[in-house]
């Protein structure tokens, strides 16, 4: 598997930040999360007036196996209908990237349809959906490898266009099955708590998913390696997603963290590289159940909640306002020392 | 008083809207709060196609007498001090503003100073300051009255430019006073949980906060009368906002609730003309005790949750970018029926 040298922060210079921050025309601490955030985002980018630049939502699709045994209402089809939709407008992420300056970026990396070329759409494909993993693991780590290359060639050509905030997003019938099972695997929760109704199921059929994803986990055969668990369920977009987010550790890059499945693909990236949490904002808490146990487990709190459960990189996009809010904080609010006003804490 | 005539949202097209919400190429309800906002946005201006122009905070600032006792950390001068300061750019409500396209107007609703001219402050001073409500009302109810009218006053004069939505901000050095009795009168919630620390109080400040806040109101002497009750105890910069809310809805404007204060303004207001709440969104929970408990009593939900204790109506500001979302969904967004993607619900 490729290398990612992703560097700890230096926190050698938060109390000098935290300093700048305590200093701003406000009582301490009123602006919330706006003054964690714009810690954050200055260690990432060791500075004390950070930048976002040329935000991108990089969303890649790909078809499921596990979509045979009915754990989704949302059939195959709607996978490349929806990434072509994507291609032309008018889709939820388009409406969401125009009003926030983002460039959205579409990556074909697995989807069980020829997608025609000449729309922008970017091929990556690895396999034309992955195997059922019922039965046998998804994926095979060859593929896995060859997914966290290509995830983190799209991020290299993102980052060579300037860009230092980048949000994923996925489209994929089916995969809050896979990501449940790596929520599981990788936070010893029970699996009835990360199973939820993903695009619409109702009870009858959560009951259905859940006793299909006990099956696959006690199918197992794997090992305990992280990238063994991760090629056996995953999916080629999520995997993709994460080599495209260890890239974006190594490059220094703002990751903003989508929902459900984009945790699940964070938490799984964390395995291999705990540091890459360290670049990640968690941009929406969605109502998939599990979603909160699964931040928690992390120790991190989402900006937005909103019940989003669109997928596509909404939430993160949607979370983009409140980051560019903490940047302008710290660069340009006045300190008490520059204005006429009594500190007051 | 002033009368307002606030109509009731006409229902009859809700049925239309939400049809439409639910053609859009997305899992039914996958936007959540986005849905819910177009809906009531759609029902407010009585169109399927909303829309948001000329969006304006109206920043009321004003003294009070009850910050003699010792309620605040925050010293009286500070009130005019950042009122100057907004007027110049460089506060945190300034940055808001500019980042999400809102015009600020200041208006000086009863600061305890003489504001020199010639800055963009509107002068509709009151009063230097409300009286000390622990002896007596904090303003007669003529003075409600002018309150109110300039309140509206101002509203009109924004509604004129061809603002349709608006948000309300204070500056006031120990407002979260007044707006905790406001609650506790209105809610019929005891009062030790509308209390909080205000711009830094801590456990101590707190406990004292509510001795005094306790013995004012044993020392009520005006009938049960909302306006009895908002004069005895409310400040010239909420009076002006409740009358600017009121005018706001009377004229069909979105209104755009900022956190604690600004809550117990349109709980207030609500006392007189219930439909006001109709016409309100709340931008903001904060993390002030009691806020979450004031907006469960009028069973609405604010939209961000981001831990600001502010006021200035950042809150209300940093929330506008959802509203803008929501807006664009229900225009901009592909239905079912006019692409290829098949429904799946």
């Amino acid at each position: 598997m490729k290398n990612f040298h992703i560097k700890v922060l230096d926190r050698s210079f938060e109390a000098d930040i935290v300093s700048k921050i305590d200093n701003l025309t406000k009582p301490k601490g009123a602006l919330g999360r706006l003054e964690e955030l714009a810690l954050q985002i200055s260690l990432i980018q060791h500075t004390m007036n950070p930048e976002l630049r040329k935000p991108h939502n990089v969303l890649f699709a790909a078809d499921h196996g596990i979509l045979e045994e009915g754990v989704s209402v949302s059939p195959k089809e709607v996978t490349w209908q929806q990434l072509s939709h994507f291609s032309k407008g008018g889709a939820g992420i388009n409406f969401l990237c125009e009003q926030h300056g983002f460039k959205l970026v579409l990556v074909d990396a697995g989807v069980d349809y020829d997608i025609p070329s000449g729309h922008g759409i970017i091929d990556k494909k690895v396999r034309k959906g992955t195997r059922n993993f019922l039965y046998g693991p998804a994926m095979t780590e060859d593929e896995l490898n060859l997914c966290i290359e290509r995830g983190a060639e799209v991020v290299r050509d993102v980052y060579s266009e300037g860009c230092n905030v980048i949000s994923f997003g996925e489209m994929g019938s089916g995969n809050t099955s896979p990501s449940a099972v790596w929520m599981h695997l990788f936070t010893g929760i029970d699996l009835q708590k990360c199973i939820g109704a993903g695009a619409g199921l109702n009870t009858d059929g959560i009951c259905h998913k859940y006793g299909v994803l006990a099956k696959a986990l006690a199918h197992y055969s794997g090992d305990e390696r992280p990238e063994s668990k991760i090629a056996w369920f995953g999916g080629y977009e999520m995997a993709m997603a994460l080599g495209g987010m260890l890239q974006a550790a190594e490059l220094g890059m703002l990751i903003i963290v989508d929902g459900f499945i984009m945790t699940s693909v964070i938490l799984a990236a964390s395995q291999l590289y705990p540091e890459v949490l360290e670049y990640a904002i968690f941009g929406h808490q969605g109502d998939e159940s599990g979603h909160k146990l699964m931040l928690d487990t992390m120790n991190v709190k989402a900006i937005l909640h909103l019940d989003l459960r669109l997928g596509e990189g909404s939430g993160a996009v949607c979370a983009y306002p409140i980051l560019e809010s903490a940047v302008r904080m710290i660069n340009r609010m006045d300190s008490f020392q520059a204005v006429n006003v009594t500190k007051y804490f």
